[in-house]
């Protein structure tokens, strides 16, 4: 297979930490653009440019780009993107909205384009190794723990307090990504409060009940920005074989009943290029609206409870 | 064709009033059970049961289920249906969350059984023309107004301003499905307000922004309860030829330029019966998930403003 010839629009912490290293020790991948509306230039990266406007007409025979870029102008970029028939990697979240994940899909499968939904805790291998222990069980019991500290996490990003930020659902949803993905049923939500800060648009916390196939108790989520000291990823999963699995660390870290099966390093964002490698020889697009569908459900169902101000 | 063997699932006000009337005007049908947890029973319908179990139970050569429950248990009901390997039409909202209505949407698919998400609305013949003469024109501009007397239209009904019941969004809806259905590209919400009560969990007002393909100004929703006297359910719609098209009464008159091009009685359940009529007779099914969707986003992206407390 020759290789791909992929450019990255948007220049910010998550291109630099991740896509940027990772893609340049993926030899199925060839870097060959970036766009960066701040004017931002990658060194040995032979094109620079502002825009994906730019990029589709200075590199014509590109193969896929990697939009990086906030969540609230992806769509119109995506689109534009796929028009001119190249393929699109999204990091999460997709979109603003469902609507417009879901005409980004309609869009690429009418023209037969590769469109990927990253999640990128899916990528762990703890992730995987779960989800083939409990394919074949019957779950009873789902508790996840999201909490972090948001002035660690986000330090002076006010917008992340922005309506339409989703808030503490920005590193939930990386909870949410882990427990749809390893769960052998699908996942509803039964009832959610959202805990807003008297002086800010976005929830802080959230507990999320969630019924799993006919199992309406004991399935929960606790999600929280105002933990303090180390961060707390993990999740807890009862079967009714009465083992118990627990995901640590993002889904780095499984034990099944108190053993160790997995405690590995993260490369979370290796897995989703040598996934995209595959989708682009494949030419078969992957969409997963899971996580996304349930934080709506969850704004849509849940209650808002006003939690004393947050400031920095 | 043989008639349709139809049972009904629910009987409020909405079953006695449009779904038993219409079914029995229809010849495609025969109404041959319902189902009321409170026992009711209907003159001339030859079984009565309390759920669904009982029906399918009780007449196993039934066809299909219309389910006019409360959202909040439909899913577990039409999935039960739909394992019994019968056909389901949905009242409005279709389900208590987008996972639900997505997952029954699959299953249903997965079997070959049709799916019938109604949207009542939408069966206005003003609709259908708004549609036609919309389809190949470019849109510039859109306003809904849907507003109406919360006391007048849901008089005692706590339960409405639970979490979870949608407040405005319920009428609100109508006004979408509308919207959807006669727009010729799909709608995005850019911007959300949603105004809570004090003392209440549903919003009782909202007001939304619209991008609509590449127009980005002037394209609103204005949701309000808080209407006295006359219902106001009606939309305006500008395109780039300079012509105006408006719908009003929900959908049943439509004018074009000052025009009156259809100033029809309310059938909307029956298009709804004859569309579900052709479905079973394609065994097409036709899940529409635009309007609930867009519901999701509103609520997702909002931005939440506390108003002065509602007492009935």
């Amino acid at each position: 297979m020759a290789r791909h010839k992929i450019g990255i629009v948007g220049i910010g912490k998550i291109s630099q930490d991740q896509h940027i290293p990772v893609i340049r020790k993926n030899r199925a991948f060839d870097l060959v653009a970036v766009a960066s509306t701040r004017g931002l230039t990658v060194e040995g990266v032979p094109h620079a440019f502002r825009n994906q406007t730019e990029m589709l007409e200075g590199v014509p025979d590109i193969d896929a780009i990697a939009i990086c870029t906030p969540p609230q102008v992806r769509h119109a970029i995506a689109r534009e993107i796929l028009a001119a028939g190249k393929h699109v990697l999204l990091e999460k979240p997709p979109a603003a909205t469902l609507s417009e994940l879901t005409d980004l899909a309609d869009y690429a499968r009418e023209r037969g384009l590769v469109l990927f939904t990253t999640w990128h805790s899916q990528y762990n291998e703890g992730v995987e190794k779960a989800r083939e222990y409990l394919a074949p069980r019957t779950v009873t019991s789902l508790d996840i723990q999201w909490k972090e500290d948001v002035r660690k996490w986000h330090p002076g990003q006010e917008w992340i307090w922005d309506a339409g930020s989703f808030g503490v659902f920005d590193p939930g949803i990386n909870g949410l990504s882990v427990a749809t993905r390893i769960m052998p049923s699908p996942l509803f939500i039964t009832k959610a409060e959202l805990f807003f800060p008297e002086n800010r648009d976005a929830p802080i916390a959230a507990n999320l009940d969630f019924r799993i196939g006919d199992v309406t108790t004991n399935c929960r989520a606790e999600f929280d920005w105002r933990e303090t000291g180390d961060e707390k990823w993990e999740m807890t999963v009862g079967t009714s074989d009465g083992s118990i699995l627990k995901l640590t660390r993002g889904g780095r870290m499984l034990t099944i009943d108190g053993e160790v099966v997995v405690d590995g390093a993260s490369e979370e964002y290796e897995g989703i290029y040598e996934r995209f490698d595959e989708l682009l020889n494949r030419r078969e697009a992957h969409v997963d609206e899971q996580p996304f569908r349930l934080v709506a459900d969850a704004f849509m169902s849940g209650r808002r409870i006003t939690v004393e101000p947050f400031t920095e």
